[in-house]
C-alpha cells in the first residue's frame, strides 16, 4: 500500500488535507438516527452555502457522472429536445447522455481549447424555442477553459429554456453564482474544488427545474431526485448514504466556508496568473482561450511528449499531473491549482518540477516518449 | 461530532474494523496510475475469492441500490417479462424496479416472514417460458428471513432465466456459492458483510448474464455494465472510483480471506444460534421463518413496543439495534450479528442490553412507546 504523500496537482482527485481525511476513520454511526441526521442537516446547510443557493443540494453515493445522469433523466422526457454546447470531453458527456436516454441534442460544438459562445446559444434558443434546457460546462477539464456561464445564464433565465451547469471541476475554484445568476441546476462532485475523496455526487435544483422534474417521464431510480428532494427535507436519503465520506464533507465544506467562497476563487485566481505567468515567462503556450482559475494546461514545445515531461516529475519530484486526453495526449501537461493545492507552496513546488522535467525531456531523445 | 464508540448492531451498516478506517485515512491518490490500479487489482481479485465466482465483479461508487438498478438496465429491454419472487420490503424493491423500467414482473409474493419456495418459482418458469430472468433476494433485511437460493438456482440453472440475487446483506453471512451454485448475477453493497463504510456496490456477472448484457436495450449510462467490465479488464473504471473506499475495501476482503469465507458463513451461524436459544429461552419469538446468520428479527412480547426498548438500549447501553420497517415498525427489533460484530462478545453486550431494555419497557406503561 501506497503510503509515501506525493503533490497531486491533478485536476481530481485533488489532495484531502489531513483533517477531512481524520474525520473519514471516525467509527461508523448508522444513518436513520439523530447522530447522522444532526451531520447531514449541518452538511446541507454548508452545501447551500458554497453552492450560493436557497435551493436544496442532493448528495448522492456515486461519481460527478452519476449527478450529470439525474440532471437529465430528472428534468426531460424521450424526445424532449435540448441544447448541448460543448468544447471538450467532458462537454460532450452531455451529449452521450442525451443520445443513450432518447433525447434530442442541439449541439452547438467549439474546438478544444476555446470558450462556449452566449450569443450563439442565444441565436440556438430563438431557432429552437421547444428546447427544454441548454446544458454546459463550468470548468471544461479536458482544456482547462472556463466557460462564460454568467453570460449564459443572463440569456437562458429571460427564455424557456433551464441552465444546467456541470460544475463538477469548477466549484469552488472559479466564481459561479447559482441564484444570482439564475442558473437552474449546478451538478457536483467531491474529489476537485471541495477537497474530499471521490465518491459523492451533488445535484442543486432551483424552483424552474423542480417545476420539469414533476413533468419529466425518462425512467430512473437509484438518481430519483423527486424521492432524494422528499427525503432531504428530513434530512434522510431514500437509500443508505455514504456515511464516512459525509463526516469528511462536514470537515471539508467547514473549511471553505471558513475562509468564505469569494476568498477561495481569489486565492485560486491568484495562483492560476502566477503559474500562467511562470509558463509564459519561460516561452510555454497555455493551450487554453479562457484559462481556468483550477487548472492551466501548458503546451509542450516541439519534439517534447507530455508523457515524459509527467512521468519525470512523478518519478523524480513525487509530482503528479495529468496529460492530455483523446488528441491532447501527449501534447499538453495539465497542472492543476484546485482546492487544497491552490497555494503558493504547491504551485512553486509543481513549476520547479515541470521546469526541471522540461528540460529533462527536452534533452532526451524523442524516441523515448510515448 | 460523534467520537464516542456505540456498539452498532445494525443490519448495515455494521462496524467498521480499526485497520479498515485506518486505510481511508491514507494521503489521497490519482486514479489512473499504476500506484491505484495495482490496489484495484489486488481488490477485484479478492472479490472473485469472496463472491466465490471466477467471473468479473464490477465496483461502483453508490449505495447496493445502484448495483440492483444496474443489474436490470443491463440485462433487459423494455417489454421484457422477469419473474420477482419477494418476501419483504427489499425484495419489493426489484418489483419497484422493473416497474420503473418497463419491465413486466410476475410476482411471487409471500407474507413478511416466510421464506421463497422453490417449487412456486420452478411453476412460474413452465408458465412463463419467455421469462428471461428470475429476481430473488439472499437476506432479506426486512424479515431476517434466509431465503433458498441453491434450490433456486437449482432450477434455474436448468432454465431459460438467468437468476439475479440481491445479496447486499446476506453475502459473507449466509452461504452463496456464485458458480458451484448456478447464480448468474450477485448484487452487493459494502456496508453489511464486508464491514466497510457505506458508498460502493458491486454485481458480479457469470456468462448466461453477459451474454444478456449485449441483448440489453434499456438505458443506461453511469451504472453502464458493458463499459464497466470493458474498462476492468484493464483494472480500469469509467469514471472516477470512490478511492479511499477502494483502499478501505482491499483490507476489509483481507481480513475475510485471512479466515476464510465457509469460516466466515460457520462464525455468523454460530452467533446467530446463541442469539436465537437465548431469545428462544426468555420465551420470546423468532419472527422469521428461516432465519439468516447474519441477522435475527425477535417479536416483542404483547403491549412492548420495539422503540421504546431499541431507545432504551441505545441511551443506556450505546447498544444501537434496528427497529421494523412498515407494518412491521414496533414489532420486531432486529439484532444483526454481521461481519465484524458477528463474535461472541458483540452479541453478548447486545443481549445483555437487549434483556435489560425488555425488562424496563414492560414495567413502563405502554402509552410512552411511540
Amino acid at each position: 500500500m501506497t503510503t509515501k504523500r506525493q503533490l497531486l496537482l491533478t485536476p481530481g482527485p485533488t489532495n484531502v488535507p489531513d483533517a477531512v481525511l481524520e474525520a473519514m476513520k471516525i467509527p461508523m454511526i448508522h444513518h436513520r438516527t439523530k447522530d447522522y441526521q444532526a451531520i447531514f442537516e449541518r452538511v446541507n446547510q454548508s452545501l447551500k452555502k458554497v453552492f450560493l443557493t436557497q435551493h436544496p443540494v442532493v448528495t448522492f453515493a456515486a461519481s460527478g457522472t452519476g449527478a450529470m445522469e439525474a440532471s437529465m433523466t430528472n428534468l426531460l422526457s424521450a424526445g424532449d429536445k435540448v441544447i448541448v454546447a460543448h468544447a471538450g470531453k467532458f462537454g460532450e458527456r452531455w451529449r452521450d447522455l442525451a443520445k443513450a436516454y432518447g433525447v434530442e441534442a442541439v449541439c452547438l460544438e467549439k474546438p478544444y481549447g476555446k470558450a462556449l459562445d452566449p450569443a450563439e446559444i442565444a441565436r440556438a434558443l430563438k431557432q429552437h424555442p421547444d428546447a427544454k434546457a441548454v446544458y454546459v460546462t463550468l470548468l471544461e477539464t479536458s482544456t482547462a477553459v472556463v466557460h462564460p456561464i454568467r453570460e449564459i445564464a443572463a440569456i437562458t433565465r429571460e427564455s424557456q429554456a433551464i441552465l444546467v451547469v456541470d460544475a463538477i471541476s469548477g466549484l469552488a475554484c472559479d466564481p459561479l453564482k447559482m441564484d444570482e445568476w439564475g442558473v437552474d441546476v449546478v451538478v457536483c462532485g467531491s474529489q476537485k474544488g471541495l477537497m474530499m475523496p471521490p465518491g459523492l455526487a451533488f445535484i442543486a435544483a432551483g424552483p424552474r427545474a423542480q417545476q420539469l422534474i414533476g413533468e419529466s417521464k425518462l425512467p430512473k431510480f437509484y438518481f430519483h431526485l423527486g424521492a432524494a428532494l422528499k427525503a432531504l427535507a428530513k434530512n434522510d436519503t431514500p437509500y443508505t448514504p455514504a456515511v464516512s465520506l459525509v463526516r469528511a464533507l462536514e470537515v471539508a465544506l467547514d473549511l471553505i466556508l471558513k475562509e468564505g467562497p469569494e476568498a477561495v476563487w481569489a486565492r485560486h485566481q491568484k495562483i492560476a496568473e502566477w503559474v500562467r505567468e511562470k509558463a509564459r515567462g519561460a516561452g510555454l503556450q497555455i493551450f487554453s482561450e479562457s484559462p481556468s482559475n483550477g487548472l492551466t494546461a501548458i503546451l509542450m514545445p516541439e519534439k517534447v511528449v507530455s508523457d515524459q515531461v509527467i512521468r519525470t516529475m512523478r518519478d523524480k519530484h513525487g509530482v503528479i499531473m495529468a496529460n492530455g486526453q483523446g488528441d491532447l495526449k501527449g501534447r499538453i501537461v495539465r497542472f492543476a491549482h484546485m482546492g487544497d493545492t491552490a497555494r503558493p507552496e504547491s504551485a512553486e513546488t509543481g513549476w520547479c518540477a515541470l521546469t526541471d522535467a522540461l528540460e529533462v525531456c527536452s534533452q532526451a531523445t524523442p524516441a523515448g516518449g510515448k
